[in-house]
């Protein structure tokens, strides 16, 4: 076939399908575009994404990958013009263009007024705080002394946060004294002061609410994280009593409600012995839900999709007693198909999700989730297998 | 972090992807491509499928699709040059081809030699006799005598079959008497004739089979069709004997080993008061699985993935007590996606597939899987769905 009658069979394929269905563009194309995309098919809806590069995690799969820079307001609103509902795998658009967006009559869920709280720290502390939510003790700094006066009162250390742009760890420095607090000061960033919480462990909470206000609530989970990054997500977390898991769930839906997030809302905590902290907000698909693509009824990434258009939420529940997650991060050799083959041979009921993405050192480049009866059984499989794959020895 | 900063990060992602993974190609692109893609994803390896049309399902989502045409030497070559692996979603592939492909080097999976006992259903018939295996009494016919000849001995009805080229009923002809057989002939088709068999109902058993000679069996199911088209799947077939599952799990195993499949092989059977007898051989992923894609360890999609590309298999375990998988056939308005929103509403708990298809009265354009421990609430919760979905009414 000629590339001449390749465009006249693609033209003749463009032909009314019949209903049109409603299209989805998602801006941004790491692995959260890419585990949306894979949901989108089921939906039979449209699905695009908006990729810096062809061979960014999503691209490589969706069939509506369009490039483009979302930081220019003219690549969204192109790539927007196409879409019934635009949303994002990332915290990164500009707020001003999001507000464009809307004015251009997009919608855009999470809208400008919900995002604020996922993409401005100071922002998301005083709204919770409006809302009595219980947050680690916090103060914008611009100097030294107002450093060091915060930690006359919380101690050291201290953690000191990007307003702006922090994910993964990224923009999070735990300082252990003033000399390493006016290194980060140096950098020249707006940034908070919070006290170091000596938390028991961390948790998460993800709800989805759509913009009808309807919400779904997952089961509370464990998150183990190194360095920032998460590693290791427990579902349901073990031993979590009761009025904690009513507590936590009770906050997402609150938090959720009041900053009027669609979508996906991630509420990062903190148990300690005094009770919950809300740590951080994500507004998207969010690593501490992964499990949920086997381990719950409706994962999140159709879970998101349905929010945001609107339609009813399936069901958050447990498909399985537990199931866990563990992240692969890349290790020094590139080539995890190599190891993937020794993983799917050493245990055949673990299920291993790969992101195309190149492997760096410390990069999510997939995960792995085992689901079952007896959680330690689990971490000790999920774990095998992911250590493999990036390392390719016992844990290493 | 700066936009400037961030734009170092995009353009270091965009740096060579490291060692090339394996591509699959599948040559058609139905709803069984489309679910394959769908797998695909997680694995982290390259998918693409030759499709007739650019609105044909497969193709909407895969971003690997390519245009052309299956009963073309040049196009199968051409889309096949570019893949690791050729796999197909439907056996309407000249077998003429498929030889061709293997002596321009190709790997193709399954081969001719195999494909030919899912295209040909007299070669079939004499291979499966060959192993010993039960099948209907059968014959080849070449006019009304013959027919009538057989049925002296089978009684009326009987059925007669296109040798070549059937699915889902098309191609197959239950005739009362020697008039209805009469008008069959005389399409001038290359026919078999069988005994019309007063089964208790019809099973499958889906086995997965490597290169290698790794083989996974799926538990049996029971399906039910209607006028020739599979409406229901009810995973593991409920009240089978457990004698009657052993053997059907090891005639799959033995047909996959004698005809060297590589990939998905289907079994349709007849339960009778006699034992097991094949109706139909079937080397793709199959409708009778799709319940695996939530309702198992390892779907049937991404098994045949990893058949095809010779990785280990994955567990074909349920991971729910029942599953119960109805199909979604096209009602007199098109207008899928209004109904999905009541049917979403209704039962949060039951999963939803659209395939994206223009909706034609009976065609297949859905299915819907509900998974839990009561298999009639079950099946009466996912028919409802169906039936919802069809026909936007209480079981028409």
């Amino acid at each position: 076939m000629t590339d001449h009658e390749l465009a006249g069979e693609l033209v003749a394929a463009a032909a009314p399908p019949g209903p049109r269905v409603p299209v989805v563009g998602m801006v941004g194309a790491g692995q959260l575009a890419r585990m949306t995309c894979q949901a989108a098919v089921g939906l039979g809806i449209g699905f695009r994404v908006l990729a810096a590069a062809a061979d960014e995690s999503a691209a490589q799969v969706c069939a509506g990958t369009q490039i483009g820079d979302h930081r220019l307001l003219d690549d969204l609103l192109a790539f927007g013009g196409g879409c019934d509902v635009v949303t994002f795998d990332h915290e990164h658009v500009p707020a001003a263009h999001l507000r464009a967006l809307e004015r251009a009559g997009l919608r855009v869920r999470p809208g400008p007024g919900a995002l604020r709280y996922a993409q401005d720290k100071r922002a998301m502390r005083e709204r919770l705080a409006g809302l009595g939510v219980a947050c680690p003790r916090s103060a914008r700094v611009t100097c030294l002394d107002d450093v060091t006066g915060f930690a006359d009162g919380s101690g050291w250390p201290v953690v000191l946060k990007a307003v702006i742009g922090g994910y993964d760890g990224r923009g999070v420095w735990v300082c252990r004294g003033p000399a390493e607090a006016a290194d980060v000061l140096s950098h020249g960033i707006d940034l908070l002061v919070e006290e170091h919480v000596a938390f028991e462990r961390e948790l998460a909470v993800l709800v989805a609410r759509s913009p009808s206000g309807q919400a779904a609530v997952y089961p509370v989970v464990q998150t183990i994280q190194q360095d920032g990054i998460c590693r290791e997500v427990l579902a349901p977390a073990p031993r979590l009593a009761e009025v904690t898991a009513v507590v936590a769930e009770q906050l997402g839906i609150v938090i959720a409600d009041a900053v009027g997030v669609t979508g996906m809302l991630a509420v990062e905590l903190f148990e300690t012995p005094d009770g919950l902290l809300v740590n951080e907000l994500a507004m998207r698909p969010h690593n501490s839900g992964h499990w949920t693509i086997e381990g719950a009824r409706t994962s999140q990434f159709e879970q998101h999709l349905r929010a945001v258009l609107d339609l009813p939420l399936g069901m958050p529940g447990l498909a399985a007693r537990h199931a866990v997650m563990v992240n692969v991060l890349g290790g020094d050799d590139p080539d995890l198909l190599s190891r993937l083959v020794h993983v799917m041979a050493a245990d055949p009921g673990v299920k291993v999700h790969l992101y195309g993405k190149a492997v760096r050192p410390g990069r999510k480049v997939g995960h792995v989730t085992a689901l079952g009866d007896d959680v330690e059984d689990l971490r000790d499989r999920a774990g095998r297998a992911a250590a493999y794959l990036s390392h390719g020895a016992e844990r290493p």
